[in-house]
This record gives structure tokens, C-alpha cells and sequence, in this order.
């Protein structure tokens, strides 16, 4: 069976996944698009064969030839799609975040809920990437005993232009491992930090980059994340998982290493297309294949209003200072299995 | 458009590409196959809806429905359906080798070049794998200087339980080098030459592993290539070229660091799926694109026949211990379009 | 010309730069010893042909075939011996700590500055490492721009069975990135804070393992030091100073790669000898060297001084869970010339 | 007991092993100096108290004051100082080669024997070198199981400007890997051929650089060695043993990893003495220690002489083009203590 997608939001990202769905991945289609401007909606549409444009999201999920919605419009407008799409029953993918606000991701989760099944799932693509399946897999072979702490780098080669604010380092960039960490260990966070080193000269005079993020897990595991979106250097993400008996930690990666001139070198990504390109594969492919068979996995809303609690823990903390902790509610057996 | 693939020879080789065109890529679906073993081509249509099972590749190949044609059968009948394509006027991509003998593949090229247009793609899947694109693409920008000599090492965890000889060690390991040299560098092969190192008593009596084989390129360079197909500890697939400015390797690839016990770990990749999974996708998926497009790319019939001719050389060294010419004759212009 | 060198304190360490003094290093020979166990010197003493052992440090200070003073005692007889040594106007070598207080510090930069010459070095070693080095000389040469944030990970294979306690956790181990991080960047340390992981199961009870120590340089430059006395794999000390231009981190070390069962495995030190035993080599030498040349280089009482502001401010913070100011007052010309 | 040396040849190795001995390890001094030059003796001599100057190898080698001889002059006049030490009862130290033809390396052997005793080290220092030794000791620990074949680089940043011949890439630099192999592996080389890769257009007109060397050991273990010594690029020398169950391989050596501009790269030294100047400090003071007891380890003059003959075959093999078979005489049980 093919999977039937319509997309609501024809920006850059939604575009990049009408491509993955239409010229990488087997099992999906793309049949309907809307967008906020109609016209850009209208200029993608023209270059696929057979798809509809709808003018409202509304109208795109009560499209009976629509069996999926994917939601990749602007934030603020996340909330409302969602919901429409768990109101027609109908499987919906969401990129992060699931909402804007904390109420926003828990009405989500009270109509999946009172829906009686799983239909969201919320785009944190890093739990497809292989670099960290492989980081999760030898963390739970118990290779490296009791997980105590983990060190995380996240670097962007530049932020964009203008409109990059501190906020965003934590809302748009950290909440990545935000999500992450309470994946790969499987438990909530409890507290959250942030720390200001010495600012990038390249910065604009508003960003105060680099960060230093700490999460405290319920077990004690404290996680530090630097948050660096001016790196220059280019696209870097790193991960160290320390243990009782060792660490895990992700490979240099791949590419040729060159030799000259006296250096041996191997390449950093230049940006999170080409490091993180084949976990968004897997990401759409699982998707399609589970909602081609009639279910939803993956990060649930539940996972991303858990993120959201917890940025806001760390936007709280940015602006006090102080550490802050994290509450977020026991898990609701609706959402008991994870991915 | 779809491209409707016929597949003649539905063993492990034939059902992984299956697998692959159906379940991974798109622009392509599967709509006939055929088997010497009519038992277990029908097996494989049956989880296939809508597939028709032909009783020979003659019968597949005339099939209106069948758009393009897979041949994945014994190398000794690779010719027969090759041959039976090009008649039809239908892409065909042949796993390598492209047919078991020099004669052969001559009566292949001479059928497609009097059909006066390229049909054929031989299965020359490392030419796809991002490490060794990336190694071509540091030669080429001039990083290195001039290619000098080359280092490669091709082991595997353990030859098939019986019936794999000295030969095959050329014909069916060394030949992925051979073909990679040419591609690599731009150039043909003009002399081979074979070393036998002290043998592995984890070997069968009858098996000389490892080899060294010696290529020698129209220019000068020399590559030197370890084919080791009883290597044990895991699959690994190494190249470094050495230029006059520098060097260019391939990474030691990915997958998580575990530091324990005294020791600080990379993964060597277990078989060559999960090595070169992705260069096959990457392959196939070319090829749809470019069978969908009316075009074909790829390695191309007279690339099948440089490494049969090379490969010959490799196995007359064996036997005689000497340096041994390789005579491709200059390549017609008809294939003169490289990948 | 032969720097004749009096020992204070034959315990372990002692000896072992007794032996690196007499059988590795050319330019100095150990003419005399003294231990609070006298039996413990006099045993010392037996292995070295023409050794005075004196009954205490005083006597050794005061004898005059003694041009030199190491001091190598429990620390909370260093200040005295130093103290002697100043006032005999003899070169002292202080193994860490200078002194076990703050005040005992001020007293021994007193008395130096009063005899208005340099005689103090401090056995802050890893100033001598290459590994550190060579990151010092990545740094200043701007290649990664201004320093931003550094990480650092220090990681014992096992704490010694009893004694071991949290403070020293910053006392005898934090206190080498201490010094460390005051030398590659150049300026003070402004502030300490320490956070707690999880406790590690295989320490004592007592012992809050592993830490996370924050030290905020007068910049703004911030580091977060992993100390982690039990970590079992291995002697594992990492750092990475992250800049704006790029980053800069010690290399995987060295010895040889194993490749086998699937795995591709480099080694980790197993104590601090292997790790660190040739920069011991090149501090005693450029101290012997310094010494027969008539001045004094390398740390010096000043950085010993700083040192212990530094740690007694963690160790606040450790108690406090806050974050502590670090004052450290403007060092006197006296001390300028940094090594 | 300090060892008095006394050097013949204070060219720039001389010079550089007199510095060592002064300026870096304990347990010896130079005593008494020579050359052929005689205003460089003196001016050598100048620098070191104490020293006589010696009008040849024959006055020094008589001195009373020297205890052993160190001989770093040009390589035709080695048989002549070696002899006249052995003859005076003398340990001597001669740097590579031994001697330069095979009848005068088996002239030393035949004097040494006579005397009874060993008294001559010949200067092969990669057995120092902890890289190679801890290659040496993870092949003898079986974790590699039984040794097959071994792929060996060896590269220098650029020949010296003139007088630099294809023979000497050879005899002057190939011979360490044909010490080495013999050491490593613990048997005799039985044959060797030499391949001419494509020439390198920085290396002058006479000169084939670089070489690919063939050596089969008596086990039947087969080693390719490239020399290249107009690399360019740094001074990198690599070798991997492949054995039953895994291989082997020189680590990528220290220093910081840089990452910036898209490239994370590891260092390569700039020239040997950076490379392996530790291992030429082992090497000495081994010496001087074993000399102090009264004895003499280390490569021996067999070692000298088995070199000296390999070395021949692979000139033969470079004229021939043809493989050359090495005969080694079995070995006197007077040189059967291996180091």
C-alpha cells in the first residue's frame, strides 16, 4: 500500500521531505499541499503530477484521498493542525517543536488520548541517526556498566543572518539533545542549567553563543551540551556517554582522510544535510511503513511536550541563572511504549 | 514514471536488489522474474503482487510490461540475457561479471555498439560507495599531486564453507579492484603480476590466501592489492593513494568508540552489507533515475570487459609467478562517456 | 658542571625522581636524603654510593654539598623545608602543593621575593607534557582564535583503596587542570563551581566520584573539568579548548592499533606513569639544567600560591553547591616572567 | 660507573649522539674525539671539557681513557675502526652500516668470534622506537595469531638535494625495514624484488622515487615496503602486520588534533629526529647501561652482516627486475641472544 501524504507548509523543510518522499524513499506519495502563501503552495504543486492545493490545512486533512498528514509549517501553527488531524483520525507527522507552549503539547495529548490510539509523531530525527543507535546499543548492552554523566557538542558552522536569538539556541538547537538524552537513557529530566562562557566575537551583539546546557536526569545522570551556532568551523556533533566500567562516545565520522603538508585529516560535515541526511531517510521510511500498516511509532507527543517542559526549564534557567528544576507529569501508559 | 524491472535469477543476489527496488527506492517496482529454478522464482513472486514468473529470460525479456531488465543469474548465463536485451532494445544491468569470458564480452559490446546505443550497466557497485567517491574526489582536485602508487586491502571474515578457489579470489574479490583502478585513476590496466604470501592455516588445503595482486596503469602508477578472504576478524576495505603531494585514504568509517578495559574501539563492519549497503542503493537508484530518464550511465558493457581481460592477466600471473602484459584495445568511442 | 641534589622525603615518589635523577637525567647526581623515617632514608641511601643521610631537613638544607633541594615530603612539611631552602638561598624543587594552605603560600612568596631571587619551582608536571604542549602551541599561534571553552576530562583507573575523599578529589587531581588552565591561557581564575553526577557504585561510600568542576577564567574562558578516580578502563586525560576559529584537543595517544574481532582498538594508558613519565623526564631535566645554569624556571611559588586559592574556592563550592568567586591579588613583577 | 666514549666521525650524527650522551642521558661522557677533518674534531672538542682530540680512529681506540668506541663516520672506513676496537678489547657502537660490502661485515664477525666476546652494536634504532615495540610485543602476545604479510611505509619530506642515488633509497633507507623485519619477525629474509611504481617529478632525474621493496621471510611472510623519499609532505613512516585472526598497525602518533575549516587533522612529523628521538635516547642509553655492566645487547654485527647481504639482493633485484633469493649462512651460536 502506498501512504498518501498531504503536507501543510511548502517552506524549505517541507519542501526537502516532498522530496524525500517523492524521489528517495519507497511506500509514499504526495498527493495534497497547502501553504500559508498560496502561491509558493501552487509553484511545488505544479511540479508534481496529480496533487491537490488546498487552501487551509483543514481542508487538506478532510481530504478523503489524504491517509497522512505531515506538518511542516511554521511553529504557532503546529497546535492547530495536529489537532485537526487527530480529529479526523488520521496519522500526522509534526516537525519539532509539537507546539509552542506547554498547554498547547498537553491539549495535543489529550486528544490523542481521548482518541484511544497513537497518531502523532514528532520529528526529533536524531534517534535515527546510526551514530547514535550505535551510541544507545552499546550503552544497553551494558558494555560500559551504569551511565553516570555525558558530554555533548553541537556545532553550527554560522546561525542564520538575522532573527537568531539566545532563545533560539536552546529552543531550536539544544532541544535536540533535550529530546535525545531522555531517549537514549530512558527516563525524564529532572533539572536543567545553562552556563555562559566568554561570547563569540562572530556573534551578533544579541546571541550570547556559546551556551553550556546541564541536564540532570531522574537517576543523576548530568549531562553537559555546549551549544555553539557561530563553531565556523563547520558542522559538529559530538557525544560521550561515560559509564561505570567505560565510555561510548561517536565515531570521527566518515570521508577520506587526506594527508599533506603535515597534517593527516580527516572532514567535519559542513552542515546537518550531509551528517544527518540518511536518519532523516530513516525517519520518513519508518514512518511510512508503520502508518502503511495501520500504526504510529516514534517520538509521541507525549516526547514532545516532555521537550518542551524542559526547554522552558532551560530558557528559565538561562534568564536566573540558577538551576531550575524540570516537572514533568509520570507518563501516561497510552504513551508507555516508547520507540 | 515508474520504471517496470523484469529479474532473471532469483537467488540471494537477485532477492537483496528485489528487496532493495521494492522496499527502499522509488521510481521502480518489480513485475517479472524468472529462476533456473522455477520453484524458487515463484516463491519470490509470491510475496511480489502482481509479479508474473516467466519460464526463461527470453520470455521475460519479451514481456511488454517489462521496461528494464535485472540480470542477477550464474555468470556463465549472463551472457545469453545480456545479449537477449540488447536485442529487445531494453536497459539491462548485469551483476559483475559481466560475462565469464573475453570473448563474450566482446559479442556483448559488439551488440550494443551495432544497436548504436548504450543499454548495458555492469554491476561495479563500489564505484557508488561515498568513501571511495570521496577518494576520487580528492585525487581529482589536485590535492595530492599526481597519483603515484596505490595500497588496497580487501579482506573478509571467511570464504563460503566450500567450493571458493585460488580463482575466485581474483575473479570474484580482486576484480571489485580492478574495475575500481580503472574508474579511479581514468586510465587501463596494462600489466598484472601475483605474490603469494605465507598461506592462513584457517583455509581450506586447496585455497593460496592471502594474495598480493600487483596492477600496473598506463601511466605508471602501481597498486598493490592484499585479498584476503579469510581475514577473521571482520570485513575491511581499505585504499590510500599516494601522490607526489600528499596522500588520500579512506576513513576507518563509523559507528560508536567504546573506551574500556584499556582499550579505545572502532567497529570494523561485520559483512560488505552493511559496508557497501549504501553504495547499492545509491547504484540502483541511479540507475532507475537514468533507465526512467531514457538514459543509461554506470559502468558500462566495455567496462565489464577491461576487468575480464584484466582479470585473465591476474590469473595467468598466478599460475606462471610472472608479470604479465594486460592488452585492452582503445576503447570506441561509443563508450567514450565515463561515469 | 653536576647540580648536587639533597632529597627531603623517600617515600614513592621520592625515589622514583631519585631514580630519574641518577640513572635517566644527565647533569645531576643525588648527594644527600632525609625522610621522617629514618630507616626509610637510610635504605634509600644504601642503593647510592657517597649519600649523606641526614636526621632532618634542616641538616640536609645545610649541608654544603648541597647545591640543590627537592622536596618531596608529605605536604604539610612543605612549607617549612621550602622555607629553609629559601632562607640557605638554595634552588628548592617543591613537589604539589607548595603549601597546604593559603597563608603558608603567602609566606613562602614573602620570604623568596624578600631574598629578591627566583629558587621556588612547584611540580605542576603537565606544563612538560608534549600532548600539552603542543596544545599550548596551537593556541597561541591563533590557528583557532580566541579561546572560548575548554573541556576536560581527568580519569584514574581506581582511587587508592582508603583514605581517598571527596576533597581530594579537587585537591590531588582537579588541582592539575587548576594549574593547568592558568598556564595554556595565560590569566587567572575568577570563580569555581562543582556540580555532582551520579556516584559512580564502585566507589566507597564516602566518596562523591565522579565531579564535574566549573572554573571561570578573568576572560570568561570556562571550563568544565570531568575528575573521575575510579573510572576503571584506564588513565584517560583528554582536553579540548574550543575557539572561534575551531577547536584544538590532545591526540588518541599512541602505541599500537589492534584490529580484531570486529574491532579496531588503540590503547589507553594503564597509570600515570605511561602517560606522563617523559614530561616527569623534562621537567627534572630543564630544572637540572635551570639550576646549573644559576636561575630558576618553570612554576613557581606564585603558581603554587594561586593554585591554592583556586582549589580551596572549589572545594567552597563543593560544599556550597554554588558558584565561587576566586581572588587571586595581582602577582608581583617578581613573578612575571612566566615559563 | 660513568662509560667514557670515545667518538670517531663528528659529522652532524656524531655531533647529535655527543649531545645526547652530554646534554640527555645519564651514565656516560665523551672523552676523546676524531675525524678526518680535523679542524671539526677540534672544533667539536672545543665545546666539551675535557676532551682529547685524536689525530685517528687507531690513537683513540688506543687511549687509555676510553672505554668504549663510538663510530659515526663515513660508511667505507667502518670495517677499519670496527676491527681495531674488537681488536682492543673494546665495545663499539657502530652506526649503520656495519660495514659495506659482505666480505668486510664477515671479516667483523670472524674477529668478534675470535675475541670471544661480544663487543659490537650496530645502529639499527627502530628497535627502540616504542611504536615498533609495542607492535613487536602485541605480534608475540599471539593476539593476531601466526603473521602473514606486512605492508610497510617509509617516507621522507624530500631526498637531499644532490648525491642522492635509487641504490641508496635502498642502503640507506630501506635497510631499516630490513633490520626491522628480521627483528620483528624473528627470522631471516630468503628473498627480495624491487617495483618501480611511477616516478615521482620532484625527485631528480637519476633517481626512481619511489620504490616498492619485496622481502619474504624464511616462514614464507611476505613484506611490501614503499620507500619514497621525496614525499613532500611530512616524515611518515607506517607498518601494519596482517596475521591469522587480526592485524597490527603503527599508531597515528601524538600531538594536538586541530579542527577547523571543515577539517579535524592529526599532525605528521616533520622530519626523524621528531619521529623517533626517543627511540635514539633508548637506544643509547641501553648501550651506555649495558656497557657500564659489562656487557653488549643490541643488533649485533651478524645483525650488520644479515643486512648487509638482504641489502645486496635488493640492488640485484632492482637491476634484475628480478625476484633474488638471500642466502644467509646459519647463524653462530656465539650471536644467538637475540635483543
Amino acid at each position: 500500500m502506498t501512504v498518501r501524504v498531504g503536507v501543510i507548509g511548502t517552506g524549505m523543510i517541507g519542501q526537502e521531505h516532498i522530496r524525500r518522499i517523492t524521489q528517495v524513499l519507497s511506500g509514499g506519495a504526495v498527493v495534497a499541499v497547502t501553504d500559508v502563501d498560496a502561491a509558493r503552495a501552487a509553484q511545488v504543486a505544479s511540479g508534481l503530477p496529480g496533487v491537490t492545493v488546498h487552501a487551509t490545512g483543514r481542508d487538506l486533512i478532510g481530504d478523503a484521498d489524504v491517509d497522512a498528514v505531515l506538518v511542516t509549517s511554521w511553529g504557532a501553527t503546529h497546535e492547530e493542525h495536529v489537532l485537526a488531524a487527530i480529529e479526523a483520525g488520521k496519522p500526522v507527522f509534526c516537525e519539532k517543536p509539537l507546539a509552542t507552549t506547554e498547554q498547547a503539547c498537553l491539549r495535543i495529548i489529550e486528544a490523542e488520548m481521548a482518541g484511544g490510539r497513537r497518531l502523532v509523531q514528532v520529528g526529533f530525527m536524531r534517534r535515527y541517526d546510526a551514530g547514535y543507535r550505535g551510541l544507545k546499543k552499546a550503552l544497553d548492552s551494558g558494555q560500559i556498566g551504569a551511565p553516570l554523566l555525558m558530554h555533548c557538542a553541537h556545532r553550527n558552522p554560522a546561525a542564520p543572518p538575522y532573527g537568531f536569538t539566545t532563545d533560539l539556541i536552546i529552543c531550536d538547537s539544544a532541544v535536540h539533545e533535550i529530546d535525545l538524552v531522555r531517549w537514549l537513557f530512558g527516563e525524564d529530566i529532572v533539572a536543567a542549567g545553562v552556563l555562559r562562557p566568554r561570547r563569540t566575537s562572530r556573534a551578533g551583539a544579541d546571541l550570547d553563543d556559546p551556551l553550556v546546557v546541564l541536564l540532570e536526569m531522574a537517576s543523576g545522570v548530568l549531562i553537559d551540551v555546549e551549544v555553539f551556532v557561530n563553531a565556523g568551523y563547520g558542522y559538529d556533533i559530538r557525544g560521550e556517554i561515560v559509564g561505570e566500567q567505560g565510555t561510548v562516545a561517536l565515531g570521527d565520522g566518515e570521508g577520506p582522510i587526506v594527508t599533506r603538508d603535515g597534517r593527516r585529516a580527516g572532514q567535519v560535515p559542513a552542515d546537518w544535510r550531509e551528517r544527518f541526511g540518511a536518519a532523516f531517510d530513516t525517519e520518513f521510511q519508518e514512518w511510512l511503513t508503520a502508518v502503511g500498516a495501520g500504526t504510529t511509532g516514534g517520538p509521541s507527543a507525549w516526547d514532545g511536550y516532555a521537550a518542551a517542559v524542559a526547554t522552558d526549564a532551560c530558557l528559565q534557567a538561562l534568564r536566573s541563572g540558577q538551576r531550575t528544576p524540570v516537572a514533568v507529569p509520570g507518563r501516561p501508559d497510552f504513551y508507555a511504549k516508547a520507540q
